[in-house]
This record gives C-alpha cells, structure tokens and sequence, in this order.
C-alpha cells in the first residue's frame, strides 16, 4: 500500500504531519507512507523546510491520496506545470484533503455531486463556485474524503486507515497519537464520525 | 518574544509541528518560533527531514523552549556533546516538553519536586528514576510544564502563549487550528485545562 500526502509551497504543517504521523502508526508489510512534492524541498508558510521523500507523481498510482493544504493552494490549482503530473483516480484511489486542500478537489472535479468539509478561509471561495461546504470537522462519500480545520487531521487519517486496512488498525493508530488520559474518549470520537463513513463507502464502492 | 522548539534526530513530527504551527498563529510583534536542532538538518523517525531554522543555542536567550520528543530522547539526554550547548534556566524561561522530551526535563533537574505528564512509553523508565507521572494529558508548575500524547500538543502551546502574552492570544491561536464545527468546545476544553494552571503559575512565580 502506498500512501501520498501531497505538500505545497507554504504548506500548512499539521495539515501535513498529522496524518503523516499517524499513517505511519499502522503496522502491517509493505505499507508506504511519503510526503510528495512537486520539487526537491518545501518551504511551510511558518518558514519550516523539509526535504520530498517523493516526487508529485508517485501520487498517480498510490493507493490513497491526501491533500495537505496551505495558503497558496487556490493559486496552485491554477498552476498547469504542477497540476499536469497529477493523474489521478478516484475510482482505483481514494482521494482526500485536508482544509485548503479542498482547493484540489474542486479542481479535479470531484466536488460537484458531494460536499466537502475545509478551513473557514477557503470557505467562502469554495461557496461562490457552487460548493456545499459542510459546518462538520470530517465528509466522506465513496473514495472522496475532506476535513476542516488542522487539528480535524486524525480523522482524515482514521478514514484512510478504516478503508485500507480496517476498524483495529485504525483505533491503534489514534490510541498512539491521542492525549493521556483521554485516548479512549478520543478514539471513539473520531471513529465514531469516521467508521459510519467509511464503512458506507466501502458498500457503495464495492 | 523568542520561542525555541528544540527537535533532535528521530524526533516526533506531530510533538515538534503542532506547537510550532499554533505558536507561529499568534499575531504580536517580535514574536518569533523556531525549530532549533544539534545540526543543519534532522530527520523524524518517519523519515521526515526538516532543515533547522535555528542552532540549539537559540533556546538559551528564549523566553520559552519546548522540547520536542523523539524514540531517541532518553540516549540523547546522556550526549554531551549535545547537552553541554544548553544553558537553560527555569528562573527566567518557561520550560517545557512533549512527550518523550520529558528526559529532558528530567535530566535538567526539573522533574525532582513536580510531577510530568509524558508518552506511555517513557512512563515506566521515569517512574523507575523517582519521577511522578501523570495519566493526563498536561500539567504545569511555576515555569515547567509537560504534555502526554502526541496530540496534547495544543494545551503546551496554549500555555505558552497564556503565559507570554494572555488568554485571548491563546483562544484566538487555538481556534485556528480547532476542526471546524468543534471550535468553541475545543477552546474551551484545553483552555479549561491550561488556564488554571498558567495563572496559577504566575502567581507563583511574580
């Protein structure tokens, strides 16, 4: 399985990171998880550098497909160099973003039946195109998933993880990552939301 | 304002990015966060590669130094070489840590008359040097506090910002990153936490 989180010039780091991380946390073989980047190094509107583990492309045929978000991403959309080595499909992928990572969705065309869930900034923008943007932390519908707001990250993460491998894994996963002391309430809240979803998914898409 | 983020070799990226995102949200001047590090660069355990934006010797003029965790925390707390370039000072600097970064802590003789909240994997071989840990998710006492669980991020970020600069600053930087839908909730759950004791702490130490 390989996983791609796809980060931009002035990439937001916990949009990024968060689901990283917590990718990561899954135990099983052959299991791939790499930030991707249309060049060699990145730098974070916060001014943190990081270097690509991939290239854009290896986006094309991984398994899933996150879109981390920055303050740029309404202007990359727009970027034909960048976008031209996304080939994409979320018929054989599952594809999903985190707050202006919406941006991509929109452009890819794959927010014209479902809404989308994104950062309060993006949300106007997305509106005046037709978009219904969701007042929720988490949407899935089929192989498309959205979150909104950073710290929504782990449940971008948890529908991944519940899709790819299953219920366990995922809940392992946040256990990991969760606050002492409220790990069992925090797992359950995030799966709570996030299971009903993918679970749904997996019928529908089956 | 100076805010260190000391991040090592192997390091968490959840530990060291979400509080250098939410710190970089608050919006004063001369307020300024940096991941400062051993080396030009490092990389995470989930191979992450970030370049620092500071040396570690930024954290010893710092109003506030955060350390970050990472698998490796307990064997770099005994490098000295590494060690011997901190010159901290919990008299005139807010000191804290995230998870496994609670070594640090302990090995700076900061741990000796307060209790510290960590990872579960660190809790036992604190426990065994006398240390009192916590099964929550924060705590904090005079300048020293501690965080457990990678996504208790927040509530170390909000303290520092309670502390440097007020509760507003920290609910408005808080929000920002809150998923969207569970804003006001999530403010008011980490600040109910944090609050108490930040200003407990500048009673105390006025």
């Amino acid at each position: 399985m390989n996983i791609a989180i796809l980060t931009f010039e002035g990439f937001n780091e916990i949009d990024s990171f968060v689901s990283h991380h917590i990718l990561t946390r899954v135990d099983i073989k052959d299991w791939n998880v790499a930030i991707a980047c249309p060049s060699e190094t990145v730098t974070s509107t916060g001014g943190i550098r990081v270097s690509a583990q991939q290239p854009l492309e290896f986006a094309n045929d991984a398994d899933a497909v996150l879109f981390g978000g920055s303050p740029r991403s309404r202007q990359i959309v727009e970027d034909r160099a960048i976008m031209s080595r996304l080939k994409l499909d979320p018929k054989r992928q599952l594809i999903g973003s985190q707050c202006a990572g919406a941006w991509f969705l929109a452009k890819l065309g794959l927010l014209a039946t479902q809404p989308v869930c994104t950062s309060l900034k993006s949300r106007a923008g997305l509106e005046a195109m037709g978009i219904r943007v969701l007042d929720r932390p988490f949407v899935a519908s089929g192989n498309v998933a959205s979150a909104g707001g950073c710290l929504a990250s782990p449940y971008l993460a948890a529908w991944v993880i519940s899709r790819l491998v299953g219920r366990e894994a995922a809940e392992n996963a946040l256990r990991i990552v969760a606050p002492v002391g409220e790990k069992a309430q925090y797992v359950a809240t995030v799966l709570g939301v996030v299971w009903p979803l993918a679970t749904a998914d997996a019928e529908r898409v089956a």
